[in-house]
C-alpha cells in the first residue's frame, strides 16, 4: 500500500479579527505560505520535520496533529511522514500555526487518495489548531476553504463563507516585534460592559453587512471600531498608532491588527495600495522597528496542492 | 398662516431587539398602530390631547416632543396640536412609544408643508424617544422608514436599514402582562464576560448574513442565541417558556421577545402562521394569561399618512 507518491500543499496566510470580528472573522489572502509535503509510511502515526523552531512532538506540531486527525477519520493503514516548510513568520498575526495545520490536513487527505472533501476536513484544521493551544476557526477556516469566513467564537464548526463583490487590495505590514499568544490573551479583559458589548455586536453586524454589499468605505469605518480586542492589544505593538495613521493618511479606507499582531493590515480602496504598504512599514522603521510588507488580494481558493509529484 | 387642513399620521408597530439584535435590529410590521392628528396653531409650541393614560406635558410625551423637533428644525412660525389615539398597548414590546414618536413627527413635517424628507427626522424621532426615557433607535428609526433597521446602540443616528428578500409571515403574540421598562433593564447585568461579548457579536452577524441571503432557518437558529438581554428578561414573562415552546412545535423556526417584551415574535417560514398563532396564545392562555396575538408581514412603508382631508 504505502510508498505513493508524495503530495506538497500550499497553506495560505490569513488575517483573523478584522477589528469587530475578534475571534469571528477570518479573510484568506495571497502572499506568503506554509508547505507541508506528505508521504505514506509502514509505520503508523505521523512523523514530522521542519525547521528547529517547530515541535516535532505530533501533538505539537498543528500539521501534524491536522494529519494524524485525517489518519484517523479515513481509518486508513499505516502512517504519514510530514516535512514542514514555513514561509510564514512565527507569531506575526498572519496565521502561521494555521497554515501549517491546514497543509497537513489537505496533504494528508491528498496522499491517501482523497477520501474527504473540504468541508469534511474542518474538524481536522480545528484539531490541527489545538497545537497551537487554542481552538478558534478565524484562521483555519479561511486558509482550508479561501475567501471570508464567519465562524462562531464559541462552536468554530459552526461557519459560513461570505462571498464579496470585488473585494479592494490590501496592504498588509508585518513590524519586526514578536507579539505572544499568551500575552496577547492576558491583556483582555475578563470581562466587559453591557453596552460595549452591545455596541461591538452591531459594529459586527455593521461590518458584515457592508462586506458582503461591497460598501468600502464602510468597511474601512467599522474595521477601525473594535472594543474586545484591539484597544487592549494595539500597546503592544510599540509602532502601531505611526502605523495606522500612516495608511490612513497614504488613503486606506480603514486598518486594523491582523490576529493579535504584530501584523497590520489597511483596505485601499481609492488609492495606490503599494504606496500605503510604502508609508505603512516607513512609519514602522521610523519607530525603530524594521518592517516588510506586500499587497495582497483575497485567495478565494485557500490551500492547494502545489506538487503532488515530486518533492 | 395657521389653520391649514389637520394631517392623521399612522405611526405602525415594531419588533425591536430581535435576538442577538439587542438595542440593534428593529423591523416594522403590519398590525396594529398609533394615529396622531396634528394641526397648527397660531400659539407657540406644541400641545398633546390623548387617552388619560399619555403624559400632556410636552417634554414627556414622545408625539408632542418629536413633534416640537420638527417645528423648531423647520424653523416655522406658530405651534401645533396633536391628538394622539393609541392602538398599541402601553409596555407590550411592539414600539407603542415609537410609533407615536413617529406619527408625531410625520404628522408634523406634513402639516408644516412637508418641508423633510423621511431621513431628514431622523433626528426628530430619537429626540421623541427620549420622552419615554431612552435615546434608542430599534423601534422609532423602522417605525419611521419602514422594513428592518441595523442601528448603532452607541449612535442611533448611525443606522442601515437591511432589504429582505421575500420575508416569510411572523407569529405576534401578546400576553396580557405589563413589562416595566425599568425593570427591563435593571434586571441587565452591567458586565458580561468576554467570550460572551464575542460570541454575541458573531451571533448577530450570523443572523443579519442569514437576514439579508433569506436563509430562514439560519435567521430562526440564530433569533434563539442571545446573550445579552432575553435570557435575563424572560423571567419577566411568566408563560415565557410555554409560549416559545408552542411556536416551535407548531412549526415556527425560531422565537424571540420583542422589545423587553412580553410580546413574542415567531418566524413561520414553513407552517401555517395562523396556527402558530393561536398555539402561542393558547399556551399563555393555559399559563393562566390571557394574550393577543395575529400573523403580521413586514411592513417596508413605515409611517404614513392616512388623512390629511378630514379629522
Amino acid at each position: 500500500m504505502p510508498d505513493s507518491s508524495p503530495v506538497t500543499v500550499f497553506g495560505p496566510c490569513t488575517l483573523s479579527n478584522l477589528g469587530p470580528g475578534y475571534d469571528a472573522l477570518g479573510l484568506c489572502i495571497t502572499g506568503p505560505g506554509d508547505r507541508v509535503t506528505a508521504r505514506r509510511t509502514d509505520a503508523p502515526g505521523v512523523t514530522a520535520e521542519g525547521p528547529p523552531s517547530l515541535p516535532t512532538d505530533a501533538e505539537r506540531n498543528t500539521a501534524a496533529r491536522a494529519a494524524a486527525h485525517v489518519l484517523r477519520q479515513a481509518g486508513a493503514e499505516g502512517g504519514l511522514r510530514l516535512r514542514i516548510e514555513k514561509g510564514i513568520p512565527m507569531g506575526s498575526g498572519v496565521g502561521g500555526s494555521a497554515a501549517s495545520a491546514v497543509a497537513g490536513a489537505v496533504a494528508a487527505n491528498e496522499v491517501l487518495g482523497r477520501p474527504f472533501r473540504k468541508p469534511d476536513l474542518v474538524e481536522a484544521v480545528l484539531e490541527g489548531e489545538r497545537a497551537a493551544g487554542g481552538y478558534h476557526g478565524d484562521n483555519v477556516l479561511p486558509a482550508l476553504l479561501g475567501g471570508l469566513v464567519l465562524v462562531s467564537p464559541s462552536d468554530p464548526t459552526a461557519y459560513r463563507r461570505l462571498t464579496l463583490p470585488a473585494p479592494p487590495p490590501l496592504a498588509v505590514v508585518l513590524p519586526d516585534v514578536e507579539v505572544l499568544t499568551r500575552d496577547a490573551r492576558a491583556v483582555l479583559p475578563a470581562t466587559v460592559a453591557h453596552g460595549d458589548a452591545s455596541a461591538q455586536a452591531a459594529e459586527l453586524a455593521f461590518l458584515v453587512r457592508a462586506l458582503l454589499e461591497g460598501d468600502w468605505p464602510a468597511v474601512g469605518r467599522h474595521l477601525m471600531r473594535d472594543r474586545l480586542a484591539e484597544p487592549f492589544r494595539a500597546p503592544l505593538v510599540p509602532v502601531y498608532d505611526a502605523v495606522r495613521q500612516a495608511a490612513l493618511d497614504a488613503g486606506a479606507a480603514g486598518v486594523a491588527l491582523s490576529g493579535s499582531g504584530p501584523a497590520l493590515v489597511a483596505l485601499v480602496p481609492d488609492a495606490d495600495a503599494e504606496a500605503v504598504v510604502e508609508a505603512m512599514a516607513a512609519a514602522s522603521r521610523a519607530g525603530g522597528v524594521e518592517a516588510t510588507g506586500w499587497v495582497a488580494r483575497v485567495d478565494p481558493q485557500g490551500a492547494r496542492v502545489v506538487d503532488s509529484e515530486l518533492a
